[in-house]
């Protein structure tokens, strides 16, 4: 049952994804006591243009 | 009032999404009885490559 | 595969939500030609306190 | 500790986008009694194609 | 049209949210150049036991 | 950065709770490589009447 959203600065590869998705379910499937079928994974690549913590947006903090 | 979101893989149709947002804000209109005109929805198009299912990411499970 | 998020106020009775649940995952597999097993749709009751609409919140706009 | 979503149509340049993370941290921080430091901000852009107000697409009523 | 959903840790009086959903959408209205009427602010009331910041619970940080 | 929002059925233990959140940090720091002192974990307790699955609330499918 368990749906993990996770929002990233976008960036990450795809091996990274693999990995998150393949990990994040196994141990939310053995901490929760529920089956790694049942869960879903949804990743949210973010710009840095649309994250901003303490107000400051990290395109600005971080440019490129 | 309410909000729909909508998180479906990338790929759908603007005719799909056209009637998934009329269906959708019709018959929860009727069902929650209130307004057709006060309901959003908000569709959410996912990366195969972002969008794992019992710790397997769909791009490998269904590769292009 | 699509995960179905609907905000609602506070106070639908299980027969809307389970009617919601039923109509809203049969019409978005029919229209986005997947299966009806493969949907979730997690509702969510909303306070009036918790929400505002044009910075009012319904709380005060329709009090109880 | 806030984490402050925003969705909002495509289109938002940077300078609003940095405005808005600036002024909904600040007044948060103000408002809810905690530090500047501790809130996150995450934009979302959505396209008219993916947004609908009462069934109809906003795509539809504002074709490009 | 913008949707501004509010994570915050529970405990804040109706006041502060009252203000929090005017102020966060005046300003969101004046920045992005959109209505106010169109603007949905949604607060979501958090437990301490729910919020981890750093892997540490904030019950276990912030104990009652 | 990474904000990680985990929606399970109602009824997890704080234990539980604390063990996903340190979990879930620490792995995401690893395979994102960034630090475990800028991650979020918030955790939604669903309630089954809030949850369908195939169109089905796991209120009716598992009465309790």
């Amino acid at each position: 049952m368990p749906i993990i959203k996770v929002e990233i600065l976008e960036g990450r590869s795809r091996e990274q994804k693999r990995e998150l998705a393949q990990v994040l379910t196994r141990e939310t499937a053995r901490i929760c006591a529920c089956s790694e079928a049942s869960i879903f994974v949804v990743i949210d690549d973010v710009k840095k243009e649309n994250w901003a913590v303490g107000g400051t947006l990290l395109a600005d903090k971080y440019p490129d």
